[in-house]
């Protein structure tokens, strides 16, 4: 079983590899090691929560969806690791492992979204016997998983619709199978027409500090056979102000109520960008990133990261002064107004986005 | 005579190191190569026209200022290690030496400009003996280095009258004491500024493929004192969403006729991203990168470099899968719209650039 993706050789075009799966026989969940990509392609494989969070934190496993899911595992293996004999000791192990993997990263909502199903599950079986309650999370990881692959399959069908045959288009970060359970978010879109022979010319961030555009989704869309230029973060605007882009597509970490998108840092850049040239941007984003409670996009906490990873991480050397401070927020938020349409696994919402969200999920 | 830079304790907040320097004793021309810094401060030592347009190809020495000083300097030296022994065989090696070094870049004007300035001293020169013709050459060239640091020096008096105390300072690239003879254009106001208290904070952005920010704004200007902080390039709408911007400003490579200003990839952005949040963009131009005879934006030749700076260079390994492409514009071209002013040694252009660039250049 080889997790290299195939060469544009297959009828579909579509990702040959699965970025988070659940391994029965072992019990183990299994990551591909994204920190590690392109270079080597090599999966993990986590027996605990701790290790679950210690995976997302450093981005071995990141993309909303993908946390979610890998959290959601990460829960489950907190109540069958644990070597309590009683169901309330069990209990407390079970919430000690959704504790330390809700803390692991906060911008993305789906990873208490998905937390919040499992400690539902489990207080809804806690009185089965010890067995039955296992397998009732179990079933619930893999509900999620299953979801979010029929979510992005849609959402792809949906952006597809928005699109036309031959266009270039821009992406920010990796919002693709590596980022889902199966296909993107983003992403999905360009699988799909790929499939059908649109003919996309996709420019792909590289998304500094960690070049997850250069080095995810580059990789998985050339292996499909997608047409794909890298260019730095700074060359967005040529290529817009070229003609060579006509649609900004994105995934999210999180939007509010009122349609404000948290998304990778220099999402919002490119949106005033687009905006500028006059270019429809698109944010994709499962119901489930989708935060109600949540009233515009300066209630979302922002993640702050180490300034090593603008300073020296990729690096041969240190590439700044020693002394030199680096700022180095993971995220930004994009206000609604610079965007175009959410699209959504129910289907695309546009402006005025207040009520759209809210007829959407209702 | 150490290269490294002092750290804050003089009294004046200047650069302790010069970019481009001719040494009498030896007939070498003297440059810190710039592409290793910050890691190391390495002084080069060049005695051939072609060895000088190698350096100026791969970035030993850069910034349009820095490039037409460096390329004076060139051109006397195709004339000085001529092995003709009449005019004519000289002026034959002149020639050849100013066409090489004429192609080594194409979108900074100050190359062609310092060059025709010493094709022109030769015209006029040549029928002097041999020895007075070299000593004029030398003249020349030593002149063109005094009026860039005296140009530098007025141009950062004309741009800090446009700022204000404790503001907050965004630039991109590095167009500072290492891109001209001494002081900058963009960073003299900042130098400036620093001695007389102004308690400037700035914003470098790290200025993907090369990393200029990061590796030469970050390096002079913390050297020098100043409160300097890295951000990536795609961080900039961040931090100025956040209010902590209160002008933009940048140096230039090639000013056309109407006020379209070319400059390092992603000022383009950084200009339309400052329009957005109402923060002034400021282009800092010595009046030979004003080019009269290029109408607009569109007669600017934009270099394109090698997709291997965007892919691997400056990392430990290819961040890209093989196959993919990149695509690498060295520069971008802001149009005159998005500029607030372009700061002169002459005094400071406002809109409409095309009278008042007339205007300062009559």
């Amino acid at each position: 079983m080889s997790m290299a993706p195939t060469h544009g050789t297959t009828p579909e075009a579509r990702p040959a590899f699965e970025a988070v799966r659940f391994e029965d026989d072992t019990g183990e969940l299994c990551l591909v090691d994204q920190t590690l990509l392109p270079g080597e392609v090599r999966t993990i494989r986590l027996v605990e929560a701790a290790q679950v969070r210690e995976a997302i934190y450093e981005l071995r496993v990141r993309g909303a969806p993908a946390i979610g899911i890998a959290a959601a595992y990460g829960a489950y293996l907190g109540a069958r690791r644990s070597a309590a004999r009683d169901t309330a000791g069990i209990e407390g192990d079970f919430a000690a492992a959704c504790a330390l993997l809700r803390a692991a990263r906060p911008t993305a909502v789906n990873l208490g979204w998905a937390l919040q199903r499992m400690e539902r599950r489990f207080q809804a079986e806690k009185d089965r016997p010890q067995s039955e309650l296992l397998a009732a999370l179990r079933r619930e990881a893999d509900g999620i998983r299953a979801e979010d692959e029929e979510v992005c399959r849609r959402i792809g069908e949906n952006g597809l619709a928005l699109l036309g045959r031959g266009w270039g288009l821009l992406t920010h970060c990796n919002a693709g199978a590596l980022a889902t359970a199966r296909y993107g978010t983003a992403l999905a879109p360009i699988y799909l027409g790929q499939e059908r022979g649109y003919g996309f010319r996709v420019f792909a961030d590289e998304t500094r500090p960690l070049l997850q555009g250069a080095r995810l989704t580059a990789w998985e869309l050339h292996a499909a056979g997608v047409d794909v230029t890298v260019i730095c973060d700074n060359m967005a605007a040529t290529v817009m102000s070229q003609h060579r882009v006509q649609a900004v597509l994105v995934g999210c970490d999180r939007v509010a109520a009122n349609g404000d998108t948290a998304n990778k840092i220099g999402t919002l850049g490119v949106a005033i960008i687009a905006r500028h040239y006059g270019i429809p941007f698109y944010v994709h984003a499962p119901l489930s990133t989708i935060d109600a409670a949540c009233p515009d996009g300066s209630a979302i906490p922002i993640e702050e990261r180490p300034e090593a990873e603008v300073t020296e991480r990729w690096y041969r050397q240190r590439m700044t002064p020693p002394g030199v401070r680096a700022y180095n927020p993971a995220f930004d938020v994009t206000p609604h107004g610079l965007i175009s349409a959410i699209v959504t696994e129910r289907g695309v919402i546009v402006p005025p986005f207040g009520e759209g969200i809210k007829a959407t999920l209702a």
